[in-house]
């Protein structure tokens, strides 16, 4: 993109301006948020590559994008003609961007990075990666603002309250308020938005697909203090708020807040709160940092959003069945359906259930060698056919006021070769297998990692990204802190109890020739108890049948099979009085003893 | 213990003196040892509790004594009449001593501990929790110090250079430098005995059964000091020593040595270097902290310690060979043998093997419910006859010159009851899991502790201690950083690669009925490569049979029992030839094809 290598034209001018040897340009805002509004997307503007993650660093000589396998095709096409490099993050024997910085900056000299997206947790490890080189860093300018003259303005959406959050408001105040006098805090400060959702029962669509508004929070011993663009909070909610026990305040007055905080000890999470906003802190209050209480709370659902969410799971499901019974229709008259016609009817059949309120990711609908890049999305410009011996894999999820869904499968096109029909057994082998998995009450979500991974190593094979994350209830569809992963941490947070609701997907990616994936949500439950303590297993929240066509029956063991097909009884019962016609035949079919 | 108690009431006058809140006294030494020198066994000699790993903390009105399960019976022992309250690491809603501290201490108090044998990274942690209570942490003095009169001396047991290192020390250094350069460090400093013994080819025995000599290492750029007790060190190989480019100084220069140290780059392992000695670190040197480049080379074995190690499993299995067969003898013939009995009649077998050292640890030899117990160790005033329908659990090791040895097996004793031969096929099961795990090269350790861990959580059990732990060469029998733990954390240092050397040793414990653990020592090797990289398995380096006779065959599916006939097959074939008489009968009978 010519656009681009003028842009970064522009941003070297001003890097000699300031003295410095590097700017650095992240993907984030000042809520760490996974998804950035256009004001934020700095990045993107930047580079011309619109992926969700990725670093861009520029120095006098050099311009380089840092993104991971997920983007690696996408980077390349959007990174054509901009003179920026592609780092292959994870590839191997490429350095991290950290690394290089450390590396490749003289000493003495210093790297910018604007403060207001800077979550202060990566500051410090820039900071202990750069100044043993002796290498300084400079937060306080605003290198790309300067030279952003269309920059977007600030998202204001309608704020409103979800009207089902069956805990009120107040009630999630004082049991937060309950975690702060356990750690010997006085007061909390966040500025994570899903958080600030989750707390205060109210939702926004400032950002694409997760359903919250701008805002921070502050709360002391005896107020709390939300900050938000007020003309987004309609006249009836801001009693209701103060009613709860909420102050609301101009979206901007965050940091002069922080600023005025008097000798108290403030709890924050160094990776939910900006760098700047850090630093608005005075030397006064004495900082106490950890994992945010609010993310351990909301992780652990209570018994009625689980209720509520095996509800929305009944709709997510029978829009599943119509659109899966059309979408094999269509197939069998070979009406040359592209992978955009499978999205678009797939949001249709979604929209038509009561309480839907958008997608919670861009649906991932990928043919064949498409499905081996795990976040391919197709767009208008670059979709391919329904068409070949292959698979149609597709990720797609939804937010309901009831809930928030994620679910990928794997659909037969013509007669898949029996390479394939072996990777997607061994992928349904792990997923039944953590699906299945026995337990000790709070093991470490890293302890379960190896349910899922060990049939896929049995068959050499194995996959780069978690085997689950967590999901939020009616919020992000990526919550943190709970992850099915070899990298997710042992701690508190991590502990798998009652409540918790993460995915199950492992994968094999074969490049160049197909993707399997197949997810679903599950949630723990206690299923015995001895000497040695509660033991527990996973119930299924997903409900949609897993295609029986792909399987290489010789590799599945009796029990695996007697689960498959347990699994979709549970899926028979729960919607066979909610389709009709045609779905209804093609839930009887594909829920068949196998 | 009346002594106790008068030296807390003398520690009491001192606090008051000193205007101190309380005194930390932890087990520990400047080098982080996991076995302490007399010379710093302050918490025992304060306390009166003798386990290797407690935390003693005195206030003014209160003495508590924190240990974990493996002590709680030795503890609350020792501990009567001495005043002191035992708090039970780990046990429910016991608080730890760190939290403890934090929440009983008046702000504006100050604690104190001896800053000689504070390992940098616990007063890291220490200051975090205390400083936001508003509570400081006085490292320099040294209060016990002052009324311990007849404190021990330094050990100086003479160093012996270790002839079978395969490795010269040069060219170890050699390779230290270049991780060092990797890490834009001038310079290394560690207090580490391990990671000093293994550097410079040289062994002692300055502490209980770890082969290592009191001594701080400080590697620069052009030269490197090793400072130790030159009376310890035989004159012929001084000169050995600074051939392969080592200088030698004396013990106490260290801290002047740090001092002394121009303005570079240092790196050091804050977990193994005293407050002290890094308080003595000038201003002008840059720190770079993280884990010990040595701990990672020394836990890598070369493929000629490996096959050292090796050949010392025969002489290690020969010489258990001939125990079992004797043991199997008195329990016919009856002869009322006490634990003991066993635990001097094992070692004698072992000396009886060339290049035998010394135990590798206290022999742990437990007869029914004294196996509950996961580190009880019999003397002479508390040990039990072999008797009853039971088994007696035997875990013990050597060092030899040429390795170091680490194993558990259980013996039937008359007819043991079925729940306890059901718990023991589920720990063989659990045992057999690890060793037939197959995963990818680079797996964490913690990926593999589940492997260990399924099978006993289908029967409602589990344990509380690790799955496996690291084993030196020729060295300590417990080497960080690589252990197989829900707890071990994923990095570089916990990758599982060819040449680490590890414990496979899962257990059930039923408190006041039996304990059942099976361990041996295993390594893996690359089995397989495919586009996703290569696969490893594990191979079994201890060579002992395990004994069937306890086995509830309905519970084993058929690919565990070849598998424990494969392994039987390799014990016969490797130790047929170093046995005779009843040794051999005793070995042929063992591993019968089950």
């Amino acid at each position: 993109m010519q656009e681009s290598a003028s842009r970064i034209a522009k941003l070297r001018e001003h890097l000699v301006k300031q003295g410095l040897s590097a700017w650095i340009s992240i993907t984030s805002d000042p809520h760490a948020s996974e998804y950035v509004p256009g004001r934020w997307a700095e990045r993107a503007w930047l580079s011309g590559f619109t992926g969700s993650y990725g670093i861009l660093v520029v120095t006098a000589s050099e311009a380089l994008l840092w993104t991971d396998s997920r983007y690696w095709v996408q980077a390349s096409r959007q990174l054509e003609g901009s003179g920026i490099a592609l780092m292959k993050l994870g590839a191997p024997d490429v350095r991290g961007w950290i690394e290089w910085l450390a590396e490749n900056l003289a000493s003495g000299s210093s790297a910018g990075i604007s403060g207001e997206s800077l979550p202060l947790e990566l500051e410090t490890r820039l900071r202990e990666a750069l100044s043993p080189r002796g290498i300084s860093l400079r937060t306080d300018l605003d290198l790309a603002a300067e030279i952003w003259t269309d920059r977007p303005a600030l998202p204001h959406s309608r704020i409103y309250e979800n009207t089902l959050a069956p805990e009120p408001a107040g009630r999630k105040l004082e049991r937060l308020r309950g975690e702060l006098a356990e750690k010997g805090a006085d007061a909390f400060a966040t500025s994570a938005l899903d958080e600030i959702g989750w707390l205060t029962n109210l939702r926004g669509s400032d950002v694409d697909y997760n359903p919250v508004f701008l805002s921070h929070l502050l709360v002391l011993k005896d107020r709390a203090f939300v900050f938000l663009n007020e003309d987004s909070l309609p006249a009836e909610l801001r009693p209701k708020l103060e009613a709860e026990g909420f102050c609301v305040r101009p979206y901007d007055a965050f940091r002069d807040s922080l600023r005025a905080l008097p000798a108290l000890r403030l709890f924050i999470d160094p990776s939910v709160i900006s760098s700047t906003a850090a630093g608005a802190i005075g030397r006064q209050v004495e900082i106490i940092r950890g994992m945010s209480p609010i993310a351990l709370l909301k992780t652990r659902k209570t018994k009625e959003e689980i209720h509520l969410i095996e509800e929305t799971m009944k709709k997510d499901g029978a829009a599943l069945c119509r659109f899966y019974a059309w979408l094999e229709g269509e197939l069998a008259r070979g009406s040359g359906l592209t992978e955009m016609d499978v999205v678009r009817r797939l949001h249709e059949e979604r929209t038509r259930e009561s309480g839907y309120v958008s997608e919670s990711f861009g649906t991932i609908a990928a043919v064949g060698p498409n499905a081996a890049l795990p976040h391919y999305t197709p767009d208008e410009a670059h979709c391919s056919p329904l068409a070949g011996d292959t698979v149609l894999l597709i990720d797609s999820g939804a937010q309901y006021q009831s809930g928030t869904t994620d679910i990928t499968r794997v659909t037969a096109i013509h007669r898949p070769p029996e390479a394939l029909r072996k990777d997607y057994t061994a992928v349904l082998r792990a997923h039944l297998h953590l699906l299945n998995a026995y337990f000790p009450e709070g093991a470490y979500a890293s302890q379960l990692d190896t349910f899922a991974r060990a049939p896929l190593w049995e068959t050499d094979a194995d996959f780069g990204h978690g085997t689950g994350h967590g999901v939020g209830f009616f919020m992000n569809v990526h919550e943190r802190p709970y992850s099915i992963s070899p990298r997710s941490l042992p701690s508190e947070a991590t502990r798998t109890v009652e409540g918790i609701v993460v995915s199950d997907e492992p994968g094999i990616y074969r490049e160049g020739r197909w993707g399997i994936r197949i997810e679903s949500l599950i949630t723990p439950e206690v299923r015995s108890e001895s000497e040695f303590g509660r033991f527990m297993g996973f119930r299924a929240l997903t409900l949609c049948p897993i295609d029986t066509r792909l399987i290489v029956a010789r590799m599945m063991k009796s029990e695996e099979i007697a689960l498959l097909n347990r699994y979709h009884r549970q899926v028979r019962e729960a919607l066979q009085d909610r389709v009709e016609g045609e779905a209804l035949d093609w839930l009887l079919k594909s829920t068949e003893w196998f």
